[in-house]
């Protein structure tokens, strides 16, 4: 039986027709783009018809506002360390707690090191942010705002938009982590006061290795990788040009049909959602029901091991997670749902579930016969469950 | 006519074996190397695999020496970083004038900045580093030494081993960058005193996007991207997993068959180098003859610009350079020939020619026949050029 994938957030699928678009460059138009002989110039007018076609995706402005980078790290590791470094005078960092782990531990390390002064932000019960909290830490002190678009775990979507115009009245710049947002949200950079944007193809069926920051015309950056002058300067190294352009040609299958895709694949999740707690006792859905990506459903099983419910599920031929790939293994609960205060008995209970346009309606009605055994029988073990209650009442904290 | 491509110390083509290797981890083993499930495991044992090819060409003495980035310049940028965050205390840099953009760059920014004191130490007429005031630099005040291994614009070696030694004894650490060395030289790092070593993946037949860094165990070292646990927690990112494992292909091909490839590489080299300077008055090679990559010919045309040169190769159907390929479109002569003292007459008239196993005898002959002709008809044209005279004498310095 065919395994069935629910991981995209971690990871998607290459597009074959992205394959497709990037084999003549790996063994026939090989060239460096800097070259100045024809195995350059025909991959540097390659390179630029993609980054045409990504400018298209974000609704940028110009097409030299795209910086390609290595990956989503990579490019949020390049917006705050630019930020601090062409923001002189200003040495404060505003962030959530809900951040990816490489906005939050680089942000602990230049905190550490005497870099920068960091405001985490919390988050409601839902993952909305505290704005009361935001508003109050923004100063002439802040250098950057990073606040991410769309929850990876959860897929809360974080209105930005708004946030980037209070930042932009205090004289900060706003730089946002949209790799979960990007392909899945309609998106105007143009219309709005953000400053810089992190992207990752591979989360929306490009290759791995290959992302982009977007950096609006005008706003002040220092390059993290010097050297050549690739990217205008901004991000030296050989252009990866197969990946680039893989973007581009996923960039241009996002757009098209956008909403008959995005539509389709929130219809599933709706389904898989509503199915799950209807047959499924003691169990919610994490995150902004009202404002949510429309592929992910993170759900938490009281009293049971996320973890267990994976291992069964990967029996079954089914891939989930229990949270941020970025953070898997580690048997910490996910710092996204204790920021949001998720009770302890639903804390490490949680399982990801992150369609995309590769799913179907077979999948989905694969999960929803699998999963209610599998809760059933993990519960059944548990020495925590007892018909719907703890032993001992719910408000005992079990893994104290 | 199949063009011919001689430009392979800028990029070279993937070998088809690699790409074929490559290939099933786009569309289906392309799950997140971090994931737990079936999907995310496949990719996790293939990544091993590449690290244990590449260790081999490395001759490291274990796996995990190897952090894979997506780059020299990125390979490069982390050790510089590393090194100073790492070594407190000490805040020198030694590096040499004939490095690499990726490292003269950012050691120029870190002077500036006042994050370093920089010695750049010089080299002689055929490339060779100033031993003495490579000596005279070291002290208990060096952070990091960082000097290549060869050459890529004229290919000469540097005796790297030695000056690890030395940089050993002064306590500082050692880097090379060894992008152009790597599957060119044999090499064995657990012989070596060299802390650290930069390599690329697409100057030896893997893709572009794709490097790594060698961290000798135990020497001391911060990440320069943090976020996930990747890479033991020394560069997070998603995983490059198709260009990981073609890393670790090419690795296995460029140890295969490696003496009679570099060999048959040098033979053809040697006689285009040998036939070009039997048919063209007035050139000479750039570099160290005796300790020289063999698959590199750097050889200036006195008169001329190499621009103009290049451009009627291209016209020829022959791809090669003025220079590395991250300064080529700039109208400055190279800082490597400036380093080495070429004579003014010949500083603007060089060209690279750099060979890979994908080149044969018939490319040779085709440089060899279209060349001489080029030369004669730019110096007809050149005011400097005179039956191989300057009009006012070889001292006149041509471009004041």
């Amino acid at each position: 039986m065919k395994p069935i994938y629910l991981d995209n957030n971690a990871t998607t699928r290459v597009d074959p027709a992205v394959l497709e678009s990037m084999l003549p460059f790996f063994t026939e138009q090989f060239g460096n783009a800097s070259s100045t002989h024809s195995f350059g110039e025909s991959v540097a007018g390659a390179i630029k018809t993609a980054r045409k076609q990504l400018q298209e995706l974000l609704g940028a402005a110009h097409d030299h506002e795209i910086i390609y980078t290595s990956g989503g790290t990579e490019s949020n590791t390049t917006a705050i360390m630019a930020a601090l470094e062409a923001m002189p005078g200003r040495d404060e960092i505003i962030t959530s707690a809900v951040e990816h782990p490489s906005v939050l531990q680089l942000c602990e390390h230049l905190e550490k090191t005497g870099r920068a002064k960091v405001h985490v932000i919390g988050v409601d019960s839902y993952g909305r942010l505290d704005l009361d909290g935001y508003r109050a830490a923004l100063s002439d002190k802040v250098a950057l705002v990073s606040i991410m678009w769309a929850n990876n775990e959860t897929g809360t979507i974080v209105p930005v938009d708004a946030l980037a115009d209070l930042a932009k009245a205090a004289g900060a710049l706003f730089h946002t982590d949209a790799v979960q947002a990007i392909g899945k949200l309609p998106v105007a950079l143009k219309d709005t006061a953000i400053d810089m944007l992190s992207l990752s193809g591979h989360k929306l069926h490009a290759p791995k290795g290959i992302g982009a920051l977007y950096v609006k015309r005008g706003v002040r950056f220092k390059p993290l990788i010097r050297g050549g002058h690739q990217e205008r300067g901004r991000r030296a190294g050989t252009e990866n040009v197969p990946a680039i352009v893989g973007l581009g040609k996923a960039a241009e299958l996002a757009i098209q049909n956008f909403a008959d895709e995005q539509g389709r694949v929130r219809a599933l999740r709706d389904r898989l959602e509503q199915a799950i707690l209807a047959s499924v006792a003691n169990c919610a859905v994490n995150g902004d029901l009202h404002d949510r990506l429309p592929n992910t459903s993170n759900i938490a099983f009281d009293y049971i091991e996320g973890e267990a419910i994976l291992l069964h599920l990967t029996r079954a031929g089914i891939a989930a997670s229990t949270g941020s790939a970025c953070t898997a293994g580690s048997t910490e609960p996910s710092h996204v749902l204790r920021a949001m205060n998720v009770p302890e008995a639903a804390l490490h209970g949680a399982i990801r579930f992150s369609l995309s346009r590769d799913n179907n309606a077979a999948d989905v009605d694969r999960v929803i016969e699998a999963l209610p055994p599998i809760v059933d029988k993990l519960r059944a073990l548990s020495p925590f469950w007892s018909d719907g209650k703890s032993p001992s009442g719910d408000a005992t904290p079990l893994y104290a």
